[in-house]
């Protein structure tokens, strides 16, 4: 764990934002917030998941004395809105403090913040793998941590004690894995398993006026397109932050596609056939890996 | 519910074959089965699943004397075994039975079977959508069909009793929904519905080998491929089955997938958030009627 005179800032009070909050309040941490919306704060406030907070309406200059307070600073923003905010309000944080983000993609943010960031100050990326179909502070809890992966992506810059911390923090916040990887490495793993499967389902449920086809639905189309329900703004924004590696792994993808596609044409059945062999074998082990308690 | 001195047959002791069973029997019914294997019959008598049956190894023709018993036929086999055990057997069918299946494409089977069906003999085409990820008779539960959907796919040549019989079983069984559509729709809906996902869960896992993505796996890569462990004898001949349909369904997952694809390659955000947009509105209208007891 964490020092528990670390005191903890939290910059965006949105679902990720205020699940943090809840976790490390939960855990004994002195948490502060900032938000564009007063509302956000006094929310967090009544339901006891931050010990204080301001509100700093988008323009505004939060009060730098507040921010100053703080020895360990979490972006749950955008991610241009968190370089935007870095540029602005830095100069107030306290000399030696840690940063660290949420954000779901890492090249673009990390090497971006590290370059324009104060000398005294480090910032180490991390992305917590959860989430849920609702947005906004209202529907946090640290209950979406629990069984969910937790990636520190440290680069050359980043000190051990650090990256130490960092992965500490992704404890104390009750994830099951904590895993270090490259930003490089993260942004290949989550354009393939993430972004690649959002684009799926959005194309899955685009296809068709669905309104007549709930009746008929198996567990297999509602398991496909349950993340066809996209916050469009975040989504869209991640998307093209990492746009390399997605079109990437979506061409992966439709190569595969086509291979199937293309045996079914010609009634290859010895194709098929050992194309579904693999996938089954290779889901098979990833149950079995999912099952084990530590699967790092 | 069927009149409770139907006597009933069931042919093939799969996974399907044994969850009928156990409802029907369950509900009251005298229930007879025919098998390849001794043991799925063993099994079956031992877990009072079954009041009798007897085992027919491949190539051996089961007893005609026991196959007249009957006045209500299900096949639970592999849609090409079902055509071949009819011409083999339908001789010792009781005149006036009813025949039905639970075969996943329905244009494939419905036609050839009534086109070689005796005269004084009825069949109707039914698709219980239900399964799960393991097969066999030991596996067999009627648990499997509850929440879910039974379709029956009447064609000219069925009579409205009939019909009207084939529902009652669905009921019977324990489905959720039981709706009626031609051989045509219902092999269109299934084209997109089941097979597309499945040919999406088997591309997207053999995309890459993927031991050491498992760490990292948030739920969305875990959804898109549950379904990826698959009976690679049977989806290979029902895709063949549903051939054209199946093709015409990969194709428009393919246009939208493409359109997505480009606009993320032109950095156009507005068309993304768009298709994004959609996606959700679909989905959501979805979850609503999912909600719904009884979403016919």
């Amino acid at each position: 764990m964490l020092d528990l005179n670390t005191k903890i800032l939290i910059v965006g009070l949105g679902l990720i934002g205020g699940s943090y909050a809840e976790a490390l309040t939960d855990a004994g941490y002195e948490v502060g917030a900032v938000s564009h919306k007063r509302d956000d704060i006094d929310y967090a406030l009544y339901r006891g998941i931050i010990s204080h907070g301001i509100a700093a309406p988008e323009g505004v200059k939060p009060d730098p004395s507040y921010i100053g307070r703080f020895d360990l600073i979490i972006f749950a923003l955008y991610p241009k809105a968190l370089t935007a905010w870095l540029s602005e309000n830095q100069s107030a944080i306290k000399s030696g403090a840690l940063l660290t983000d949420v954000t779901g993609v890492k090249c673009a943010v990390v090497y971006d913040v590290q370059n324009m960031l104060r000398s005294d100050l480090e910032f180490i990326g991390a992305h917590p793998m959860a989430g849920r179909e609702s947005s906004g502070v209202r529907n946090a809890t640290k209950e979406i941590f629990k069984g969910a992966n937790y990636i520190v992506t440290p680069t050359g810059k980043n000190t051990p004690s650090a990256i130490d911390k960092c992965r500490r923090l992704g404890e104390t916040l009750g994830f099951a894995r904590i895993s270090t990887l490259s930003p490089e490495e993260h942004d290949e793993m989550i354009g393939f398993l993430s972004q690649l499967t959002h684009c799926i389902a959005v194309s899955l449920m685009v296809c068709k006026d669905s309104q007549h086809l709930v009746d008929y639905t198996g567990d297999s189309f509602r398991d496909l397109t349950r993340i066809a329900k996209i916050n469009d703004r975040m989504w869209s924004e991640l998307f093209l932050l990492n746009k390399d590696q997605l079109l990437r792994q979506m061409d992966i993808f439709t190569d595969k596609f086509m291979q199937l596609r293309d045996a079914i044409e010609r009634e290859d059945s010895d194709s098929i056939r050992a194309m579904m062999r693999l996938s089954t074998e290779r889901r098979s082990y990833f149950d079995i890996k999912q099952n084990q308690p530590n699967g790092e």
